[in-house]
């Protein structure tokens, strides 16, 4: 039966590919408030397609955010085991818009890959989940295990509403292991398997100063500028030299890596020099004594994303601001809790501040960090399925991303969760001509194939 | 005969007010393309409104920036004195549009004062010299003096073209004074001569680091990120305690004040409090060791106006964004040399990059800083014409803004520039909701009337 479904799968990859194709034009933006009816499209087109694909209690969760979609088909008895697959439909805003080759909602192949906003990240990964499962059904009415698919659109928010759906949920959801594919391989020969997730809390520094804008020539020497005092605080942060965040107790509940872990990293056949390469930098940095793995997935971070306020047109224009902004985000590892670092940064920032201005923290969004049991009988069975499907074992690495929702799904349902992907590194995600390596999306669905056939005892 | 103009003036008040409208209704921004058609526009009622009033030879004076207009009167002989009267239409930007209570180009009078971008700065000031030479010439047929109008169109980009033009045309401008009225007063009961403009050095850094946005996940801790670069060069550049610029050498060029004129700025019935009221702020700042009058006009500054780059949208993105830029400028005093500055500058910002990102400063446009001699009688008419006009005597003030072509019309014409002006501390010049105090501006064209007659001896 194996064999006629990766055969199955093989045949019908044009139409695969069509129906993402499809999901991919939705411009499915969650952060920004004009998609949202986009966000309701990509749902409705989702239900429909996990109808046709014979899925059974295809629904919608109860939820104040962006719909979460549930389906499930529990055919395989009460012996096979049950996996839970998340993904989600929501995709990252598109600007800078004029660095895009092609029109960011419109799918284009050129070469082997396929350019679009959310063709790495997620909807095409999440759609080889689906490619795998539709192949099985297909072929043999059936799936190897009982499986379970939770959808979510907030995932480029930073999943507001999804882990109270999971916490409330749980009875519906449970499982015996959680597989997401949303994540990036070394290479297309080197396959990787994720054993942890980094969290994140996003916020937003907001100085005010002179209740209105004033004209720099009149007052400028004599009142603080908000832009001023704002870089002043920004750059009490970091080291320059160690690259070491200098917030008193950020480090504090950082877990140090244990030796079987660092050494796991250490396989990993990534050097600088192709870091440096995919990234498009002309030398890597980051904190002082760890290894470029280790500061992309084990340790915290410090990131300013962007500076509202003031003048940004082209020409000059001579204004003291009433008020400067900074959005910046800090990478958390376990066991950093969002809540605590809030604190600490603000405390900090908050003894730099002069008398003459305001500052106001907006905290936008947090995730917590979370760690991958290697040895989880789930996890055991990918690494023998990208075996199959790859041709070669994964290495097991630290993600830098984040992904709230791991750390819930482990603890509400008391499962392990397999973090996997066929992404590259150099995807774009997030970023202008996001792209899909199409064989290695081939591969993708033909190692979910085998996975679920190796995960059901069938292989 | 006096007499007579000033009933006149009083009496077609509103005459004066709808033409000034007019002007004010086109949105003449320079430096925003946008605009180009407007520029001409505006250039083109005045040539029209200059040939209404009775002025000869009433001409664009060959440029490649935004026309420079040229009328002239010189009837009055050849003993009489020849006054050049300087000028210009162009505005500022007039974002955050949001942030304006009444349309920016549509001129409206709410209580005393007149709303509308270039209310003050400049269309209103200048309007109110044209209002006192019409009612001049409209009453008697002739003025008191020989007279000579030059505008400009390019003063808020720091006027690019203007000084090759009175340089190149400076037998066609030669006069006895130069007269400027695009200033302030201190309030409607206290007017100001200024004894001096600041220079201007404005500035875009730009700071490019990987060649395209990345995935602050992904990435993030192993790259440097060129906002995170930025804040920490921008921070170097001014003490956080003692606002001390720390550039080396950016001081030494700086004229200390003699005490005739220190003595001058103290007498000027200013307090801190009532600045802090003007400027909106909680507490004003400044460097070590100045007054506020001082550090308002007789000292350089450093002003950030904006940064552009990376993602300033509602909501939260997680990119590392290849460019982030800073647009800044430093205000110069006497013998400060934008060209020198610039080195020093550049000098200094680039001793702290790291090896990680490149660094280009675009150099937006510079301004000359001069000083105004007090003891000229071109001056001392102005201060006699302003104790009629206003019934008070004004206090004799260091300004902080920056009027490019002072320098240049001193240094090419060889000619005392009195500088004036009948705005006040709080109209919003370059900032939402700019605004004429309509009193102000009444008193500020029966002083001109009075000046015109104290200068040709006829008072």
């Amino acid at each position: 039966m194996l064999t006629r479904v990766l055969e199955y799968s093989r045949a019908v990859r044009q139409c695969h590919l069509d129906a993402l194709f499809d999901l991919l034009r939705i411009p499915s933006i969650s952060t920004l408030p004009a998609h949202e009816q986009d966000m309701e499209k990509a749902a409705d087109w989702l239900l429909a397609y996990l109808r046709a694909m014979g899925l059974k209690r295809v629904q919608e969760l109860p939820t104040e955010g962006f719909p979460v979609l549930y389906a499930e088909w529990l055919g395989a008895g009460p012996q096979a085991p049950t996996l839970l697959v998340y993904g989600h439909y929501d995709v990252q805003p598109v600007d800078p818009l004029d660095e895009w080759h092609t029109p960011p909602f419109d799918p284009t192949i050129v070469g082997s890959n396929l350019y679009c906003r959310g063709a790495s990240d997620d909807k095409g990964q999440l759609f080889a989940v689906l490619a795998a499962i539709e192949s099985w059904l297909s072929v043999s009415s059936r799936l190897p295990v009982n499986l379970k698919v939770l959808l979510e659109g907030e995932e480029e928010v930073l999943a507001p509403h999804l882990a109270r759906v999971v916490w409330r949920d749980r009875e519906l959801l449970a499982t015996d292991a959680v597989l997401i594919c949303d994540e990036a391989i070394l290479d297309p020969q080197t396959p990787l398997i994720i054993t942890g997730v980094r969290g994140n809390l996003y916020l937003e520094l907001e100085v005010s100063g002179p209740a209105h804008d004033l004209h720099s020539g009149t007052f400028g020497g004599a009142v603080d500028n908000p832009f001023n005092v704002l870089v002043r605080l920004l750059a009490q942060i970091q080291d320059a030299t160690t690259r070491r965040i200098l917030i008193p107790g950020f480090y504090d509940s950082v877990l140090s890596l244990d030796d079987a872990e660092r050494e796991r990293l250490l396989q990993i056949p990534l050097t600088d020099e192709m870091a440096c390469q995919v990234a498009g930098v002309p030398a890597l940095a980051g904190e002082e004594g760890y290894t470029t793995l280790e500061r992309a997935g084990v340790r915290p971070t410090f990131e300013i994303h962007g500076m509202p306020g003031g003048f940004t047109d082209p020409g000059h224009k001579t204004v003291i601001p009433a008020r400067a902004a900074a959005k910046l985000s800090m990478r958390l590892v376990p066991d950093q809790d969002p809540q605590e670092i809030t604190g600490l940064f603000e405390q900090y920032v908050r003894s730099f501040l002069p008398p003459t201005v305001q500052l106001t923290i907006h905290r936008l969004g947090s995730a917590l960090p979370a760690v991958v049991d290697v040895k989880a009988p789930a996890v055991r069975a990918m690494a023998h399925a990208f075996e199959l499907g790859f041709g070669a074992a994964p290495y097991y690495f630290r993600g830098g991303g984040s992904l709230p929702i791991v750390r819930h799904l482990q603890d509400a349902l008391a499962a392990p969760v397999v973090l996997i992907g066929f992404g590259l590194p150099d995807d774009n995600s997030h970023a202008p001509n996001e792209r899909l390596h199409l064989p290695n999306w081939h591969r993708g669905i033909e190692t979910l194939v085998h996975y679920l056939a190796i995960l059901g005892g069938q292989e």
